[in-house]
């Protein structure tokens, strides 16, 4: 028997999110039927965590167990040939056979992002949150650096939540402002329309951020509800130094709102150095 | 009667190109619909030039007349929660009488996307062209420099033409390779892919490539027929110094393959200072 590792990107726009439902319009399945097709084995995929519907993964991490004797050099492309082009797998290797892609996972990185130049970014509107108005993103990074360390996350979990502990470590954080590399961010501003924004929203900014969130684990909603609360205090409706009391208080209520799914990205997963360097060394094969 | 300019982008994966057709999915008749729900008004709009189905724009430029009294302030943001999302106005201005789109621009800039990794990236697989093997990026840029200057564009244009001069002239062209910002790009390719593609694509590079060409007018088809026959430069098929011979013969079968649609983007409209400057004030107004 052998442990297929596989490293997978999806735009999950049109999913019910990666882990499989009945109604089969799931990443998972949707991998699932392509290495049926490819190998005739009804294999069980297992993902590194589940993502919701309509979250999207540039790095999501999945194994499975095969009979297959197909090579592995082989596998990446031909199931490529087989996924809907929304789906794409970036590398497969062979895995020690106790390598397990949840259980073995020590932490996970989420990427969100929002928009706050006046227009959507037409070219990226399925991956980004638009908010057309600017926020205060110093304000925003000093909010986002009281989530770090050991805390209970239960302001900022979806109250049915039956996890018996809601305590989390994050183990990092950033704010990242994006380099004006893509194009609709090229138009240049009129002075009019600078003068008028440094009017009516002082102290703030426009521009893309990008909230990279690293944890050892994370609760039902948890980044989305983290990134409904940033944006509440780029607004300045909610001080940074408030976030101390939000989590203190464990209470859902205090937290601002559930950001929307399409914002959100699971960047990466890491492992130990014993199956991450196996799973780089697959990357692209 | 005002004179009203806007500058537009659009994702033209879902139309049949930019202008009007009796089935109404162009982008001219979804902004001309757009326009009667905010005004009453049943305009016709003048674009600087059509794009083909599947093509998409950047800054593509277009005027209409109006005898509507709405300040030209709120047109961009009313029209923009009237247009579907694929369609965003990026600024509005009012114009002298004497501007027409079309007439007045002096060039465009057309951009063609090649993304030559291994994998498409699936967050911009609806903008560019994926070619899954290596090209030589040099070789592409010395046969794009051919095209520089005046010339018969015969070979470059589908056969059925019926423009009574073949002659355009070619301002500008430039092959930028891409700055690895995207999310795609992030992936580490492992040595193993890194020697293998130096042992079977010899003087051959991965990455994304933007071809950028500006001219003073373009025929049917050309910047695509231009990107097709720089990928077979690409891949060694044709020399670099073969495009004079091409130009020479008038000959469409000598040239390369229309390349597919979805590469291309009409990335910005000229116009002289007196025009240009009151249109680059009216961005993102």
């Amino acid at each position: 028997m052998r442990n297929i590792g596989l490293i997978v990107s999806y735009d999950g726009t049109n999913y019910y999110g990666f882990q499989s439902q009945p109604s089969g319009n799931t990443i998972q399945d949707k991998i699932q039927d392509a290495i049926f097709v490819l190998s005739g084995e009804r294999v069980r995929l297992t993902g590194s965590g589940r993502t919701d519907a309509g979250v999207h993964a540039r790095g999501q991490v999945a194994n499975f167990s095969s009979t297959s004797r197909i090579p592995i050099e082989r596998w990446m492309l031909a199931l490529n040939t087989r996924l809907p082009n929304d789906i794409v797998v970036q590398g497969m290797v062979e895995m020690p056979d106790h390598f397990h892609a949840r259980r073995k996972a020590i932490s996970k990185t989420y990427r969100y992002t929002i928009n706050c130049n006046r227009n959507p970014d037409l070219f990226r509107r399925r991956y980004e949150f638009h908010h057309p108005t600017p926020l205060d993103f110093d304000a925003m990074r000093k909010a986002l650096n009281h989530l770090l360390g050991e805390h209970d996350f239960s302001s900022f979990t979806a109250p049915q939540s039956t996890k018996p502990s809601h305590v989390r470590t994050i183990l990092d954080v950033r704010l990242d402002i994006e380099a004006k590399c893509n194009t609709a961010h090229l138009f240049p501003d009129s002075q009019a329309v600078l003068d008028r924004d440094q009017l009516w929203y002082p102290g703030k900014q426009r521009g893309v951020i990008h909230l990279y969130i690293t944890g050892s684990g994370f609760l039902y909603n948890m980044v989305r509800i983290i990134a409904g609360t940033l944006i509440q205090v780029g607004e300045g409706k909610i001080a940074s130094s408030d976030m101390t009391s939000i989590l203190a208080s464990q209470n859902r209520a205090k937290a601002g709102p559930t950001a929307v799914p399409q914002g959100l990205t699971l960047w990466q997963v890491d492992y130990d150095d014993e199956y991450g360097k196996i799973i780089s060394s697959g990357h692209s094969q």
